[in-house]
């Protein structure tokens, strides 16, 4: 038997990570009930045919009357218009939250709405798939991985507390952060790898068509990996560039500046400094892998064998 | 019983590539004899441990000598300095060939050293791994891959027919094109995406000790793929962008242009442009499932689930 962390939780927005909390819940048996919202009539059908909850409503208030945890699972930019929302219905003592990859923005948007006596914790769980959409979801999306907290200063340590079970209940491991060390954090490991992703796709997307064809048809030689990211969620990442747009042009000028370089000498065949520069990033590599955030599997596991890297004379196609 | 393609096949070079070669050689039976040859003695040493050949050299011209197809899986950069070893060892209608990542610059390089009866066709195997030295090789690395064949004009038929057939009978699949036409794809699909995942683990790695920490930490939000990318060899990559300088360049002033177009966008909030750039991305990802060269498998199938993309309006991290 597991113990209930909170009697009522609604989910306001129900896509790949909403429905994926939905199904962690109801697996490990962490909520009492589940009250389901979403803004389209039709998702919401979607949500009620996966049996995704106890109660399905299109209004966030109605979802969040009595409810001991609200969170707002939407893009970044809709959390506002949904604190606005459900605001008012909040009960006293209710802690609402939210699963947003950027924290300072969200925090501006629905701090204002939340009325006294109702905690805000927001937090950011690092997991996902290139999907989205209520059919997306899957109970598993959270196990291992890692659920930030950004709680405002003053925040009640018993409300961190219990968002901090609820997410370690779903699977996660949690960490508490300041919010605009997060959005620094996450511009330089998910917003600024996107946007690269997008744009090395959407370069390609730009070629006349024979070119375009053989770039598909060959994209196995490394290409291939961009486009999965570059296939996740137009709106939530339009949303995530446009509300942490400070921490991603600061990294985004580095990214340029280190590119302007390799670029430099490529054209005056200074091999030396790309060897220099293509060694250093093997360091970062064996950190992720020494920490267990990846597999040593070549090639994702695609290819059947594992081996230990070696210090090669010769050559190996990515 | 296979039948076999060539009698004595040579091996110049002895890495992921070479040993992936002779493993696939050897389970499928379509070389009568292997002989390996690498520069370096403990790597040759490494070699016979694993008794990837029937005989072993440090000097090309031994390895090539009386071979009917020799082969050279040397980093792109040496591969002039081979062909003028091995060269005059070989014998009238013996066929030469390669595994570079870039075609128009080992041309120029092997072509001057080869003698007339000696056919030239040169290849490239799209299949790696992130590692790479003789224990790094397989022989299921090739199957249902592309090799690409770049014979110049006038290579005799025969000799393109028997490097196909080859490359086959490890598993591949092979398709003829101009060198220069194969530089131009391999940029955008491999040598392009390659420099970008390089750079970004770079700018990542200048960073002070803390945030560098919790990049790695916290790696799996989609920086995590770009670190597999950028372990590949830093020899091959070197060499890579040094010999394809011309297309790569180009592609990458291509590259920089949109990315300005996406800061611009970012800068002053344009997100009807950056919905756009992320929607029309998805298309080509589209083609690479559907051409069976990628699985649908979110995450690369770290997730447990499949699911078809949907049209949601919520939320998916990378």
């Amino acid at each position: 038997m597991t113990e209930k962390i909170v009697n009522r939780l609604a989910l306001i927005g129900i896509g790949l990570i909403g429905s994926s909390i939905a199904h962690a819940v109801r697996k490990k048996g962490i909520a009492g009930e589940i009250a389901v919202q979403t803004r389209r009539a039709e998702t919401l059908e979607r949500a009620r045919e996966l049996n995704l909850g106890d109660t399905y409503t299109t209004d966030p208030a109605e979802a969040a009357d009595g409810a001991d945890l609200v969170i707002a699972c939407v893009p970044v930019g809709a959390s506002g218009a949904v604190a606005e929302a459900f605001g008012p219905a909040l009960k006293p003592g209710a802690i609402v939250s939210d699963v947003g990859s950027v924290k300072g923005s969200v925090i501006a948007q629905m701090a204002p709405h939340l009325p006294g006596g109702v905690h805000f914790v927001p937090a950011h769980p690092i997991a996902g798939t290139e999907y989205s959409g209520p059919d997306a979801g899957f109970a598993e999306l959270f196990e291992n991985r890692w659920c930030l907290l950004t709680p405002p200063d003053g925040t009640d340590p018993a409300a961190i507390e219990t968002v901090e079970r609820f997410w370690r209940g779903c699977g996660a491991m949690t960490e508490v952060m300041a919010a605009d060390h997060h959005d620094m954090v996450l511009a330089i490991t998910s917003h600024l790898p996107h946007l690269i992703a997008y744009n090395i796709v959407g370069t390609a997307s730009h070629l006349e068509d024979v070119l375009a064809a053989q770039v598909i048809k060959f994209s196995a030689s490394g290409f291939r990996d961009f486009t999965r990211i570059a296939a996740s969620d137009p709106t939530m990442w339009r949303d995530v560039f446009l509300h942490n747009r400070d921490a991603v042009l600061e990294t985004l000028a580095m990214f340029t500046e280190d590119l302007t370089a390799l670029q430099r000498a490529i054209r005056y065949g200074d091999g030396d400094l790309l060897f220099k520069r293509f060694t250093e990033t093997r360091a970062i590599r064996r950190g992720i892998i020494e920490i267990g955030q990846d597999t040593e599997a070549p090639d994702f596991g695609r290819s059947p064998h594992a081996r230990a890297p070696q210090d090669g004379d010769t050559l190996g196609d990515g």
